[in-house]
């Protein structure tokens, strides 16, 4: 039995590229992309990725070939997610927020053979490219201009542009065939909030994976219309860009999230799906009466990166959106924990639903895996949705490791587990709930307090908007939890109101030795918040009001002007 | 970028094991199994399994050893699929139709080391026993009798019973590692209606994948409701027994397909999901009014096995059944294709929808591609819905392949695709329509007819209930074909009006010579017309009408005897 062969017919590698080719025969004619005034069938996406493939070879594009690009959700980066590997070659994406010189770190660690940059992004992609030029590496990358497709501007960078490479490629082009599939096929870049961005790089057979288990852990049945409000160069959308050829969907680019572009688009096409950070429903729950249209039917939305506060979902549901909790990282090829929906949880009231669907939820089919683990002894923790240890992952959807990082791959991977680095419990249920990045974890006295939980408390105070809760270093306890709070407009609360409510609603040694009202918080792009930056002011906080000695133990110099710079900003906004 | 290797923790094979381990953990104590007033949680499964698992190996079953079940949907079964690999082991499970003789050979063959046999089985499993006894094979295997869990009769064949094993077993138990997913998991006989059984062996790779896939292609969500209308041992359930698993659902087992039996456990637990042959619509149709209960919520039905008549599907779904049609075959570990529906189809009428959904469909995500070849040149087809071919598919969910049978492997696989034997066409859109069995088709005067045109013309009669058209010898075209056709009670139709009917609607060469009412086609178990049985009767008919000449040069005297059974059984019908 063990001696049948594997053969062309029944071991053939595994390949999101397939979702193309199979789209490109069974839903030839329906539409897969509407960009505008711009729309492709699949069958022409196809050819055109095709067409994009085969320049990329006569641009010496080879396999292994890393091409990065930099550009929001216009059709041009969808395609090159099939184009880029039909070649052979890795597509690196690139987060559009970043600043110049992290652009050049990353195009210098990919060693990019062909820069493909929107227009929109022509200026600081030219100071990236300076920036390389005079780092000296040896090559420096192809450039290629892409022009608006619905209204192009002429802008140039370079000889090269987008359209001009489809129009010159070779409908006919047969793919590069996918003979191992643990091959790569993406590298994508971690936000390096706390370091050096790490180079995340995904096999073939992990992307097929992925998209497989986030089609069933979302349940998204075909001809899906689905709204790219979550950039592309966040995990490659996830997977959905994958995802939406395997279901024969339609993809709705659009060039910004603002509510206007959000709205119309989505009661023009009828999107049925969207997947975005929770930052996004308040820019949905905030359009002005003319940026703002009723939905026509109900937006399945895909949310993660944060957890999504309860009453952020019960108001966004209102609208007719319905909201689904996934929990992933870079690492996980995006959403590896999928809150999935019990039958029997809809007698519940909308406040223990919202808190419920705020949990991370069941791992997605692919992982073979998922546990909590004690920080001490790496056993697994008892499931009773109180003991807290580091989450581990572990199966084919976990990335193939860090590029050029030995020691980042030795650290997160051990005994057969990714570890994450977050920091969760399991309920009875079996369902998981982060608590904390392992590194947010505030130790008071040998406990170890969850900023969340704080957060959570300091949040069902009527009067706060937002929260966010850091160690603050503590003469007697090393750490002691420090809040910054927006309020509500015009309300009078003073940082005692905010302690008392804490006093009240959590155990003494977690309530808050400092609350800090600001205006705003700092966020990354994808709307989580920048706890090392608080920290950093957290920091200066007790220097300004404990003994000098504590700050010589526990501060460094070297972060003191980037608090300062913080604070500016804080205090601006 | 290719030196990041696999560890542990990113490249887990793939095995539907772990649906299992994480139904116990995500899952617990939802309902996994329904027996009668027998219930069982996914954690007391998971357990029961351990059980089961490590009694095998204290029978010294180990890796890659076959354990063989008969026995109908009951629990044990169920479990099964899960405890025999998870001993190491393959699971094969035997079709509860067959005759003693053909058990016997698939032990044998199989080299069964353990032998499960539910109670009800024990007659004809004792036969086969003995008839393995006489052939002196080496070892025979151990018999463990499976009693009825819900209401025990007392029955043994042997020392062992199952429920003992449970009860002997370790619930600790840790399951053998799976270290490489093209291990084989199951062994499943093909029907052999023309030849000896095969033994189709499937990895644990194809079976997660088919899993997964299958669920995509049906769209079944969270929490299904699972009745268990197709025999288990049919491609392991179409690989709904680890499917069901994955999604967290509840099985119904029943041990018969009986209306009351059907429609009892449908409406006691609300059935949301059920497979079954089209044969299996007649039985629900034709409820007494005891047996009958009306739905009280929308049941998914997914069909294949043959392609059910328009009208039949009209039928079934006014009483509340939605029916999807899917084309697969036991070397694909089930169905390959789905009907997937489309939108646009909504607003067609009924008859226009039932014609739709008799089509075979688009490949299920994990097929690599699906194509119809030209039998000459094994071009692909032009896909205009008439140029005929073989059906050939290519993927992961491809059986390993037949077990000890290099003849039949090397003509089922040639230049990576797997050959189906079947014969369609591909319409425009890309959705593949199944013609015939390419042993089926008949070739008058140098042309192909396709049986089930044929058979789709006869049965838009008004007068007809069902038909079936073979190849019939004929001394001027070679092959003409032959109808038999079921009339509907009380009908005066004559040979005639079907000839006629016939004439009006086909060209000329494709009008059965010969036309014969009879009250029954003879069936396999799955609800597939035995052709090769009729085209052995369609022989005699030739031999009664036309010269002894045409006879002799036709038919082999070995059939003879056969046939004259074969019209028996059916006069009687």
């Amino acid at each position: 039995m063990d001696n049948l062969p594997k053969c062309g017919a029944n071991y053939v590698p595994l390949t999101p590229l397939t979702f193309l080719t199979r789209a490109s025969k069974c839903y030839a004619n329906r539409t897969s992309i509407i960009y505008g005034n711009v729309r492709y069938t699949w069958k022409q996406t196809y050819e055109r990725c095709c067409r994009v493939a085969s320049s990329l070879q006569s641009l010496n594009v080879f396999k292994n070939d890393v091409v990065s690009v930099l550009a929001p959700n216009v059709p041009a980066i969808y395609e090159m997610h099939f184009a880029v590997p039909m070649a052979g070659a890795v597509l690196n994406t690139i987060n559009t927020r970043l600043d110049a010189n992290n652009i050049a770190i990353i195009l210098k660690h990919s060693e990019a053979k062909v820069f493909f940059v929107d227009y929109e992004y022509q200026e600081i992609a030219k100071k990236a490219l300076e920036l390389l030029t005079t780092s000296k590496i040896p090559k420096i990358p192809l450039v290629v201009v892409i022009n608006d497709i619905d209204s192009p501007t002429g802008v140039r960078l370079g000889e090269l542009e987008y359209e001009q490479l489809v129009h010159q490629g070779n409908s006919s082009y047969i793919p590069e065939e996918i003979t191992d599939e643990w091959d790569p096929i993406t590298l994508n870049y971690t936000s390096g909030t706390t370091s050096e961005p790490k180079g995340v790089v995904y096999s073939h057979r992990g992307a097929f994976l992925s998209t497989l288990s986030l089609l069933l852990g979302w349940e998204m049945g075909t001809e899906p219309v689905y709204l790219w409000s979550l950039p592309m160069f966040h995990c490659n959308g996830w997977t959905f860009t994958w995802g939406i050829a395997a279901r024969g969907g339609t993809n709705i680019c659009i060039r910004n999230t603002n509510a206007k572009e959000m709205y119309t688009n989505i009661v023009s096409h009828n999107v049925t799906h969207m997947c975005c950070a929770p930052i996004v429903f308040n820019i949905l729950l905030e359009a002005k009466p003319h940026e703002y249209k009723p939905l026509t039917t109900r937006v399945q939305i895909l949310t993660g990166g944060a957890p999504p506060p309860a009453p952020l979902v019960e108001k966004i549901e209102r609208l007719g959106f319905h909201v689904v909790h996934a929990y992933g990282l870079t690492e996980a090829t995006g959403p590896a924990l999928v809150c999935e929906w019990q039958v029997k949880w809809n007698e519940l009231s909308r406040e223990s639903q919202a808190k419920l669907k705020a949990r991370q939820g069941v791992g997605i089919l692919t992982l073979a895996d998922v546990d909590v683990k004690n920080f001490d002894n790496m056993q697994s923790v008892t499931r009773d949705g109180k003991s807290i240890g580091e989450v581990c992952l572990r199966g084919s959807s976990i990335m193939k490791g860090y590029l050029k990082n030995d020691k980042a791959n030795i650290s997160a991977f051990k005994n057969g587990w990714f570890f994450t680095g977050d920091v969760g419990v399991i309920h009875q249920d079996g369902y998981m709930e982060i608590k904390d990045r392992s590194k947010d974890v505030i130790i008071s006295g040998g406990e170890n307090i969850s900023s969340i939980e704080v957060e959570n408390v300091i949040m069902s105070h009527k009067n706060v908007i937002e929260a966010s809760v850091v160690a603050m270093p503590h003469p007697k306890w090393g750490e002691s939890p420090c809040a910054f709070v927006i309020l509500t407009k015009n309300s009078q609360i003073k940082e005692v109101d905010i302690i008392e409510h804490c006093k009240s609603n959590l155990p003494r040694f977690m309530v808050p030795k400092k609350v800090k009202f600001v205006e705003e918080l700092p966020k990354t792009g994808t709307g989580k918040v920048q706890k090392n930056h608080l920290r950093e002011i957290a920091k200066t906080f007790v220097v300004l009001e404990k003994s000098n000695q504590i700050s010589k133990n526990r501060e460094k110099p070297r972060y003191y002007d980037q608090n300062q710079e913080q604070i500016h900003a804080l205090s601006r906004l």
